[in-house]
């Protein structure tokens, strides 16, 4: 029954031989790479427009948010320029916690993986929460399901992946390609309608403008915005990722790959970002209407194409989505390989896939969902810390690599990496402090507790810290399992012991079973009513196969007690045996009348389990009737 | 832990040398034995005047009670006559399930049985019920919390019993006999106040009465109210259960207490019923303030004497309940010794008392108070019914068995028994028909189901089918276990095959003990990634003690399958032989660690468990570090 839900859900189990690595050519592979990356357009400019309306600072907000949207793409390019060499370093993939790993060591390779771990679940709980902000937008009488749909988004994406959901670049490609089409034809169109001056600006008020914005505010202001654009830049990391998924020459089509994304990424930014601002769209912090939702609306109306842009953004943050499910299981199974996470995260499932990854990360964004409600500007100030640190380590990285190896050019290329570490050190700091408490406060019992960037600085010490004591354990474990050289065995002596509550044919078969463990042979029997005991001393004599009876009183009726008292006696008694119990049970045939049987046997078995150098062996006795 | 939290709740162990009964002179029996009897006087009165509330005829109520009240005593009369009978038959205890079965068969005794059973539940829920109504009567802001402080107090009763609390005659003393002479001095002062001409009614009004009652629904109503009143007979065959508890003579001292019980109970009921008319006390379906309270208020006031009522009330009435904790357990493990029920009931606890059987009497009863509210009018309908019903088949019983023996003044004894199980077989009848439906509907989903005496009368027949089920699986195990005659064994041969994942240390151990199990001894090594085996089969050949290694590959990756299959063929292969399969496992130090490696070796455990003609021996290697 069980193993039938199983295959409706999941499919039939696939045998090893399936498992074969798809190679995609570049317009297939910018789809399944850029997905992550190119999805934040979705929400980037409305953080950043949110940013100043929180502070009651809208009137500086569409001024502003044109110059943070170019130092974003600036910011993007640069990272980009640094990965290309990163890329051509690790044609077999360079991931961050590889690179950091290989050149800094295992500990800075950690937090890496750390960062990129606690990302992946952002990326997962902001994409869907921007999804379903998407759809909303479009049907405003959804708003109460949000927490809802967000789940159930998370358990179908979670599902499709445990089922083997392969990095399909037709899958990605038709979605991808649509949401780039559409939102571009919006860019195309409303620039030809702000230039010819046909625009219908959606809303005059920009919030409560409560406070004249200058000096110091200003830059606070201006940075605390930058940090929160800077969720745009997630997910560039994934193209160096999966090198060896494209087509030869790899790291020359990956590069290739990069730089297109990078272009498209920054076209799309600008030019939300210009649109933001002539068609004076307002950040609600309901979330919805979406920015986009109300760019789309000024220059087509709320017609079919309005809806194509709300359903192809919304394809894409689950597409988006769909890739952290790709990279947590993988990195996951990386770091149990080298012993630092669990091992079942290791294990490739029945679908070839690695199951336990993509249960655990729809557990945790499943989770941050709940706390959030499904907001994506509430889970922003959590995000883009963790992807700004792996930057800075895998650049770092790199360019000590680069120093270290001395090839062609190392010089120039060493600095670029090392500029682009510093570049991207320095955006993280500021995410950092910026972003510190500014989530929102979240009841636990009585007390709201303010969320925000510190959560992930404290997250990401506790998951290293946590992955260095597992492997530690490993570590022992191996030293202590290992076998080093070839001992010749001491003889195993075994003592057995059968636990008897009388004489009946169950017993017999388990007597019969114990002397052929051993010549050491006896039965225990624990006196409850002292009455039943010379009937039961009788017939042992007649029908007890010669083994030896051992009669215990116990004067509080209790069997465990004195049995274990029994089998810590015959382990002293006979040093260096295996005193093996012998637990005869019946088995009855309809499941209730296991309901008419005393339970004693069962909790000898788990008192037992916890005993040293005692062997249990049930020997179950099958009644037909 | 666990063991000190027990040891909290419940005390200290006691040895079965503590056992021992207490033989209770005739002051300190009555106590004991009539406070289930006598505490119904707290209902008796208002569940007559109930009935004809609910019908809208309280205008005959007044003028019935009386009447009504008489007919029940001497009902009681009829029964404690018949039922002295008894008392000398069995000296040692007859209680309905006994003397029926012994003289009209197992089937009529479980009858019996299922009704005292369904008895002392509802005698449970009703007591404790009506103690609530006397507390919340007392303090009216404790009305929304009956259902609590009845569960409450069901748990307080079930933990004192489950410690052990016997049936202490002392403990039973003092609340019976305040009782007793509180309600007795109640009624001579109110008697005196009527005589006097010094009352002043409770209320002017009782209820609306919305309907002339003549002729047939005269009838009617009169029978439905002595139906309810009926209640005041249960808890009658207390004395004829436990006669080996009195000093000797015993019998007669039994038919003494026995005789002072009923007078008492007479003197009483009668009492209250007359003064509920003088003082024009009326029933509230709220159940409170009880027509006691009423009357007390109207002669005391409510001063510090109306209190005392009150809490001796509630006192009898929990003490009531406590009877039901003896007779329940005490008949429950009867029935288990027969082996008509499950044989935990038989099993004397810790605290040398039937554990199980109190447990199961807290749940049913606590659920009974729950599902109807701790109203106590809304579970009379159910009650008495099934007392009846054993009252019936004791004394049907008790006149054939006296038929039978043919001893002295036979013809008139066997005469007065039959008489009483006739009048009382009528009785039952009519509480059936009375109280068929006429408990409240209870919501089960949408639907509102009705209740009363209909239930217990679907419930006997199918306890008692339930009861003759288990009986005939403990026959048919007995059966089967017999060991009939000696038989030379057959020598039992062994194949031992050790499951392994590799070969180290904790394999090495395994594979050792599996050697001394059975010359003919293999392990099993499933391939999940061909790249490992040729590791494993070199370090086998090196390390192995020369074990053969089978090793069987798993297309998808799962290890349960090919062992199973691997298994059954090794049982096919070797017919006769008993296959031990040896599974080693490493027990980590703390217990996270646990969570660090796979569960596979679980799952085969559980797995291997429902295999038959498979012997699961575990052996464990304890980790140091």
């Amino acid at each position: 029954m069980f193993a039938l839900i199983r295959r409706l859900l999941f499919g039939r189990p696939l045998p090893t031989s399936r498992q074969k690595h798809e190679r995609l050519p570049k317009f297939l592979a910018l789809p399944v790479f850029a997905s992550d990356a190119l999805s934040s357009n979705a929400y980037a400019t409305e953080e950043i427009l949110l940013a100043f309306a929180l502070m009651g600072a809208g009137a500086v907000a569409w001024k502003s948010v044109i110059w943070i949207t170019l130092a974003i793409v600036a910011l993007l390019w640069i990272v980009v320029i640094s990965y290309r060499l990163t890329i051509f370093s690790y044609p077999q993939g360079g991931g961050s916690y590889i690179v950091t790993k290989e050149n800094l060591g295992l500990k800075p390779g950690l937090v890496a993986a750390a960062s990129l771990l606690t990302d992946y679940v952002l990326t997962v709980a902001v994409s869907i929460s921007a999804g379903v902000a998407a759809i909303v937008s479009a049907f405003p009488q959804l708003a109460n399901d949000r927490v809802m749909m967000g789940v159930l988004a998370v358990a179908v994406v979670a599902l499709a992946n445990l089922r083997g959901l392969r990095e399909s670049g037709a899958l990605f490609a038709v979605p991808t390609y649509s949401f780039v089409l559409s939102i571009s034809t919006m860019i195309i169109v409303g620039l030809y309608k702000v230039f010819t001056g046909d625009v219908q600006p959606v809303h005059a008020q920009f919030g409560e403008v409560t406070r004249p914005v200058t000096g110091v505010l200003f830059y606070f202001l201006i940075l605390r915005a930058f940090a929160s654009g800077c969720a745009a830049m997630t997910g560039t990391e994934a193209v160096a990722d999966g090198i060896p998924a494209f087509k030869p020459p790899e790291s020359k089509n990956a590069a290739a790959t990069l730089v297109m994304m990078a272009s498209i990424l920054g076209f799309l930014f600008i030019g939300i970002s210009f649109l933001a601002k002539a068609y004076q769209a307002v950040p609600y912090e309901s979330g919805h209407p979406t920015i986009v939702s109300q760019i789309a609306q000024g220059i087509f109306g709320r017609g079919w194409f309005y809806i194509v842009i709300q359903f192809a953004t919304a394809l894409i943050l689950i597409l988006a989505a769909n890739t952290a499910y790709q990279d947590f299981p993988r990195l996951s199974s990386i770091l149990a390989r080298d012993r630092v996470a669990p091992r079942q995260f290791a294990g490739i499932g029945d679908r070839l896939v690695f199951s336990n990854g993509i249960l655990a990360l729809s557990l945790f964004a499943g989770l941050l969902i709940v706390i959030f409600h499904a907001d994506t500007s509430s889970l922003i100030p959590l995000y883009a810390v963790g992807v700004f640190i792996s930057f800075t380590l895998s650049q770092f990285s790199m360019s000590k690599r680069l120093r270290t190896l001395k090839q062609p050019h190392w010089k120039l290329y060493s600095s670029i990496s090392l500029f682009g570490s510093v570049v991207t050190g320095i955006v993280a700091v500021v995410i950092a402090v910026m972003k510190f408490t500014a989530g929102p406060h979240i009841p636990i019992g009585s007390i709201r507790v303010p969320t925000g960037a510190y959560i992930v600085l404290l997250l990401i010490p506790a998951i290293v810290a946590i992955l260095l004591k597992i492997n530690r354990h490993y570590l022992e474990l191996g030293d202590q399992l290992r076998i080093v050289e070839f001992k010749e065995p001491v003889p195993v002596r075994t003592t057995a012991i059968v636990l008897t509550s009388g004489i009946h044919k169950g017993i017999l078969q388990a007597l019969e079973y114990a002397r052929t463990l051993s010549h050491d042979c006896r039965a225990l029997y624990i006196e409850i009513d002292p009455n039943d005991t010379p009937l039961i001393r009788d017939r042992w004599e007649q029908f007890g196969l010669g083994v030896p009876l051992v009669i215990l009183e116990s004067p509080y009726r209790s069997v465990l007690g004195p049995t274990l008292a029994y089998l810590e006696e015959a382990k002293k008694e006979r040093p260096g045996h295996i005193v093996t119990v012998v637990v005869p049970e019946f088995v009855p045939l309809k499941w209730w009348h296991k309901a008419l049987h005393g339970q004693s046997g069962f909790f000898l078995k788990i008192a037992l389990m916890f005993k040293r150098d005692i062997v249990v062996t049930n020997l179950r006795y099958y009644l037909e009737r």
